[in-house]
């Protein structure tokens, strides 16, 4: 379909390669540069007069530098008369400010929607958002699809015994219950808590671990402190193996020393931010989402439910 | 008066502690630091409930993030019931970027006027816009303060003999008109023109300069290849010495060299923009507008007219 536009910005060019790749078309023409003073430059190589158009952009770090290649890209395509723009959003950035935790707090996940529907946005296609509350921060359609099952095949294809799906905390429950579903295992839930301020936190682990191999499920591992916390629990009260996995592998600071140090045995992840070069280390096996959001594509352009993918 | 807070975000914080001196007043309390993936992180460390806030703020290099700082403020200080939000933008980024030069180009400074006011911004101070037009991009009142009193001041002092006041393009003959009234000099203007393609400009001078003093004004300096190209056609046509000024001192790339390098005797700015610590060169010569933002702050809260600041 000559009106069917996949545009690829900065932030993970191998994913959107992988994805025009399975929806059978060449990446859009359009150069992402910066001038001298550091503004971003954009120009969009062909004529998007009419088309819909799907714009693949993470917004991982350097996240304030690919938030704004997306919104300038959004207005360009807006004053170049596309016809629906369709913002692909593998990782959404700034997810985890999704509420007033504290006063005088923004809340920087509702402004982010914002920001995307005043440049021009028509419909946000994400992955695993940190808080499926941010659906609702927006007034377009958001389609939100799940790492799980592509997480959950990975671990099915290593025909693992007495296996224990464990969410690392109580707000990852429905998450590990999808996973523990398709391995067909029971759960387990860290249940951290600090008896004192100032006092170490306590991982009391809620459900049976003992003798049993361990796969912990997160939507984003940042800094690995949680998780590799989690893991030491784990091993503590008697767990046999520990594999961890996550969708979104933010890995920044000291996450990848942490992981390496740590118990756990192998850490599988999805490629919603790329590895860098330096992150490419034994322990972590990354996942391509690509055949999914490249789905996500051809059904939304289809006009067929997305929801059929969540299966 | 308690009900006028001023913050500071990290652009240019030298500027807005003049400012608050100037003002009379503290800085508020205000914490913006990155979380360790990179995601700006603020913290509003005092009620601005029922203020009057104003948020000094240059969206200077590193502009994305500067942008998006701005941005997270506003929307923290709408949702912690601030009355009304005065952004004060020293610098306004991507103010080049205010027209469709070509097919498909973005608007980028149309964008971020859309931001800013879907972030909750009430009002705009600025200084010099690349294009006075970009004041109708706000559906919210705008105050373009002027540089030329501060910059004519300074050459006022010097008692210079025999000066011509010289645009380096036709866009900047309003601004180099103003300069030269207060000087009471006569305006030359830089007619650049390209033969042919491909074939290098030609660098026409209209009014006479032969053995004066020219001073160059222009509102931004980037990379300083028009100042400078326009310093040595000066010299060749028979000035006898050149000065050369601006606002904003973008100083990007290439600029501090072949400002070293040139024929130009002394560049004197503004601190719209901070130099950095190796931009302090001899030089270059930066003014303070602070005495003039804080003048405006001040009038804008006692509901005084600003356009008296302009004479
Ligand atoms: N980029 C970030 N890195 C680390 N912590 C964050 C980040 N963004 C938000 N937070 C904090 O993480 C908490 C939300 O995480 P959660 O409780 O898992 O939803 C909030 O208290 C935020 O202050
Ligand atoms: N940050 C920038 N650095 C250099 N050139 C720019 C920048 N932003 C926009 N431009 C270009 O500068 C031109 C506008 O400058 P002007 O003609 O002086 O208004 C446009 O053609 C833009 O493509």
């Amino acid at each position: 379909d000559p009106n069917l536009k996949v545009f690829s910005l900065n932030s993970n060019r191998e994913l959107a390669k992988e994805m025009a790749e399975h929806i059978g078309i060449n990446l859009g023409k359009c150069s992402v540069s910066s001038f001298s003073d550091g503004e971003i430059q954009i120009n969009i190589e062909e004529s998007v007069r009419g088309c819909d158009v799907y714009v693949i952009q993470s917004t991982c770090d350097p996240v304030n530098k690919h938030i704004m290649e997306l919104l300038i890209m959004i207005d360009a395509l807006k004053r170049a008369s596309a016809r629906t723009i369709n913002v692909v959003l593998p990782y959404y950035g700034y997810a985890r400010q999704d509420r007033k935790a504290r006063a005088r707090e923004p809340i920087t996940a509702k402004l982010i929607a914002n920001l995307l529907e005043t440049a021009g946005a028509t419909r946000v296609i994400t992955m695993d958002l940190h808080a499926t509350q941010i659906q609702g921060f927006f007034d377009i359609p958001v389609d939100n699809l799940l790492g799980v099952p592509i997480l959950s095949d990975y671990f099915l294809t290593k025909e693992l015994n007495d296996i224990v799906v464990v969410s690392p905390d109580h707000g990852g429950v429905t998450r590990a219950r999808k996973m523990a579903d398709r391995l067909k295992a029971p759960i387990a839930i860290i249940d951290k808590r600090r008896p004192k301020p100032n006092v170490a936190e306590v991982m009391n682990i809620i459900g049976n671990i003992e003798g049993k191999t361990a796969i912990i499920i997160d939507d984003i591992i940042d800094t690995a402190g949680t998780i590799t916390l989690a893991a030491n629990a784990l091993i503590e009260n008697g767990a046999k193996k520990v594999f961890a996995c996550c969708t979104h592998p933010v890995l920044s600071g000291p996450a990848i020393e942490r992981i390496d140090n740590s118990c756990i045995s192998e850490l599988v992840v999805t490629n919603t931010i790329p590895l860098p070069e330096q992150k490419q280390i034994d322990k972590i096996t990354p996942l391509s989402v690509a055949p999914l959001l490249g789905e996500a594509v051809i059904r939304v352009h289809e006009k067929l439910s997305v929801s059929k993918l969540f299966d």
